[in-house]
C-alpha cells in the first residue's frame, strides 16, 4: 500500500491537480513590496527622467561649438546665466553661448551637451574657455534614457530589490499588484510531542517542527498559522486537520514518529476528501516518510517527525509553492554555489539522497565538507551550511567531485 | 577642503569614534528571530532529548545478544511487551528479552540498541528472530547526543535560520537576546527634488532615494523613519537633521546634486556637534561626493544625490553598521560569488570602482557581463545581478579574469 514516488514524479502528479497558481495577489503600498514578487508585469506610464538633464557641474552648450577644442586652442563661450534647480530651463543657448548648470539640471534649449567645470577656465566677467571638446549628449541623460513610457521595466513574478523599489519610486508606481503570502497550517501530532513551552520528562520531546516549519515558511514568503499538537488520536487529529485546511491555503501535518500515528494522519488526510492521499512515501533520504495529498484544490503534506528530515522535504515540496505558487513555472530556486566535496559519500540507487556540508574555502577552492550525524539529529543541520544530493540511481559522491551546493541562506564569503 | 578618503580609512576613522558597537539588544520570543542575530553565546541548559530513543521501528535488546546472528544463524528473543509512546520506559531487558519500539520511543532500561523491523521475524506469539547484529548504539539516539548541557550552541552574532529556530525550541530557549534593528533617519534634500506622490513637470525628478534607501535599511535588518523632502534651505535642513539625529541611532542625508545643496549639507553636518565632519568625498566611483561624520557617538552620512551611487555607497558603508554593530568586527559580508569577467573594464588608480554586471552561465562557467550605462541612470542597477570591484590602485580589471561578484539578492541559480 506504500506508493513511494521519486521527487520529480511526486511533484508533476501534485501539480496536474493544483491550480497553475496557487497564490492570490493583492495590491501593496510600493514602501511595503520589498521582497515580495509582481503578479503582472510592469509597465512605464512615463518617461524617465522626462527632461535632459546634465550629469555633472559646468556648462551646457552646443556640442559643435567645442570641435577642435584643446589645450592649445581653447574655445570661448560667452555665459549667458545660470540654468535654475528644479525649474524648466527658459532660456535658450545660441552659437558660442553656454550656461553654468549643476549636476541634475535641466538642459537649456539649445544644448546638447555638458562641460565639466575641471575641463573649463573663467576668462573676464562673463566668459568661459573650454580645453576639450565634448560630443553630442555628453554628459547628459535623456528625457527617456532611465525609463520610455510603454517599456517593460519587470516582468511578472519578479522579485522586488531595493533598487527595483527606487526605480518604481521613480516612475511613479506607488502601488503594485503583488503574489500574497500563502496561509500555511502547521500541525504537529504524536504521543511524544509536548509544547515547547513544557518540560519533558523522559520518553517526551519539545514540538520542534512546529517552530522550524513555522520559520522555513516565513523564509519563502508564506504566512504560517500554528495548529499546535495533537495527541495521536484520530478524532482528535480529523477535527484540527479540518480546522486547518478551512482556515488556510496548504497544510503541513508533521507526523508523529509511531506507526500509529502515522496511519492515523494517512487515513485522515484520505478521508478529508477528493482527490485525496496522492502518494505515500518519497524517494528520498532523509524524508521518506512523507504524505503528499490534494483536498478540494488544496496541498496537504504529512512530513516526517524527524525535525531534519521534515526541514529537507519542507524545502523539496513545499517552498516551490510559497516561492513559484507551482511546480510547474521554471524559475530559480534557492541559492546554489559549486564545490568541490571533501570526502567520498555512499548512497543507495533508487532514492535521492541529500548529505549536510558545511563550506569552507581552502588552497584556492571552495570546499564541501559533510557533516556526518545521524538523521534523527538536528545539530548537523545547525552545524551546516547547505545540502548536496546524489541523484536518485546514483551509487554516491566521490571525493573531489565538483557538486552544486544548495545553501540554508545568505551568511557566507564564498 | 576636499578630504576624499578610501573606503578602508573612512571606515577605521569612524571606527575609532563610534561606539565598539552600535547596537542595542532587546530579548525576543523565539518565533520572532528568523533572520535575527544573537546578542549573546546561547548554552544549552539541558541534555537534548534527554533520554536513548530509538531512531527506528523495531525491538529494543541489548547489542551483545545479536553478536554473531546471520542470515544462516539468527538470534532468537522473546518479546516481552511494547514501549509506550510518549512516557517512561519502565520495563527492564533482561538476556535474550527484547521489546517492541516505535521510533522516537525510549530504550528500556538494559537495552542499548534496536533492531530493525526490516531484519526480524516473528516466531510464534511471542518469539522473534534476528537476522543481523546489531552493535551498542546501532538505531539510538543518546540522551545527549543533539544537546549537551552547558555546550555552546550559538556563538554571539549569529544569524538565526529555520534551522537554528527549531534547535532552540528543542532545548527551550523560547526566549532569545537579539539586536534590536538600527533605527535609520532618511532626509532627502534638494530644490529639483518632490516626494514621489507628485507628478513632475521639466526640471523636476521624483525622491527615488527615501524609497531605494528605505528599502536598504529593511534588506540590511534595519528600521527606516523618512522625514521627506527638504528644499535646499539651510536652516530648513538643520531642523530636519537635528530631528532625525534626535529620534534615530543613524542619519543618512542623500545629497540634492546641486552645488549649493552640498555645501549646505556639509556645513549643516559640521555644525551639528563633535567630533562633526569625517571625511568629505570617498575614493570610489561612483559615490565620491559622500560626506561621513559622527554627532556625539551617532554615526551621519550624506549620500550621492545619484541614486545608482547612493545604493552602492550604502552598502559599503551603511549595511556594516545594520548588520554588524560597526566595522570592526571580522565577520561575513553580503554573499558573493566568483565569475569571469566577459570584456575589460578600465578603472583609474587612485579609487575603487564598481560596476555592474549581469551573471549568466555559459559553456560551464558563470560569466559576469557588465551592463554599461551612464551612472546617473538606475536602470543598469536594476538590469545588473550584482557588483564587482576594480581595487583603489588597479587601472581595470582584464576580459577573462576571476572576480569576485557582491550579489544584490539571492534569486539566482549560480
Amino acid at each position: 500500500m506504500f506508493t513511494v514516488l521519486p521527487v520529480p514524479e511526486a511533484r508533476s502528479l501534485l501539480a496536474a491537480l493544483l491550480p497553475q497558481e496557487l497564490r492570490r495577489s493583492e495590491p501593496v503600498t510600493l514602501l511595503r513590496c520589498l521582497g515580495r514578487r509582481l503578479a503582472q508585469a510592469v509597465y512605464s506610464r512615463e518617461n524617465v527622467p522626462g527632461f535632459a538633464r546634465s550629469t555633472v557641474d559646468g556648462y551646457a552648450v552646443r556640442a559643435a561649438d567645442t570641435f577642435g577644442a584643446g589645450e592649445g586652442a581653447p574655445a570661448y563661450f560667452s555665459v549667458t546665466g545660470e540654468v535654475p534647480m528644479g525649474a524648466r530651463a527658459e532660456q535658450g543657448i545660441a552659437l558660442g553661448e553656454a550656461m553654468r548648470i549643476s549636476t541634475g539640471g535641466m538642459l537649456p534649449p539649445g544644448s546638447n551637451a555638458v562641460l565639466m567645470i575641471e575641463h573649463t577656465e573663467i576668462i573676464g566677467s562673463e566668459g568661459i574657455e573650454a580645453y576639450r571638446p565634448v560630443g553630442p549628449g555628453e554628459n547628459v541623460i535623456y528625457a527617456d534614457e532611465d525609463a520610455r513610457a510603454g517599456d517593460e521595466l519587470f516582468p511578472a513574478n519578479h522579485l522586488l530589490r531595493p533598487q527595483d523599489i527606487g526605480y518604481l519610486a521613480a516612475v511613479g508606481e506607488l502601488e503594485l499588484e503583488v503574489f500574497a503570502p500563502l496561509r500555511v497550517g502547521i500541525v504537529s501530532t504524536g504521543d511524544e510531542i509536548i509544547p515547547v513551552e513544557e518540560r519533558p520528562t523522559p520518553g517526551l520531546v519539545r514540538d520542534v517542527n512546529s517552530y522550524s516549519l513555522y520559520s522555513q515558511v516565513q523564509q519563502w514568503g508564506g504566512a504560517p498559522v500554528l495548529y499546535g499538537v495533537v495527541r495521536d488520536d484520530p478524532g482528535t487529529l480529523a477535527l484540527k486537520l479540518r480546522q486547518a485546511y478551512e482556515e488556510t491555503d496548504l497544510v503541513l501535518v508533521s507526523g508523529g514518529s509511531s506507526v500509529g500515528a502515522r496511519d492515523h494522519t494517512t487515513e485522515n488526510i484520505a478521508r478529508m476528501g477528493a482527490p485525496g492521499l496522492v502518494f505515500h512515501g518519497l524517494a528520498v533520504k532523509p524524508g521518506k516518510p512523507t504524505l503528499g495529498g490534494v483536498i478540494g484544490r488544496k496541498p496537504i503534506f504529512g512530513l516526517p517527525g524527524h525535525p531534519a528530515a521534515a526541514l529537507i522535504v519542507f524545502d523539496l515540496m513545499v517552498a516551490p509553492l510559497l516561492k513559484f505558487g507551482g511546480y510547474s513555472r521554471i524559475q530559480p530556486d534557492a541559492l546554489r554555489v559549486r564545490a568541490l566535496v571533501s570526502r567520498s559519500l555512499a548512497s543507495a540507487p533508487g532514492r535521492e539522497e541529500y548529505f549536510r556540508v558545511r563550506l569552507r574555502r581552502r588552497q584556492g577552492s571552495l570546499w564541501a565538507d559533510p557533516v556526518l550525524g545521524k538523521s534523527g539529529l538536528l545539530k548537523p543541520m545547525v552545524e551546516a551550511d547547505g545540502l548536496i544530493r546524489a541523484p536518485l540511481e546514483s551509487e554516491g559522491i566521490a571525493a573531489g567531485a565538483e557538486v552544486e551546493v544548495v545553501l540554508f541562506g545568505t551568511d557566507y564569503v564564498l
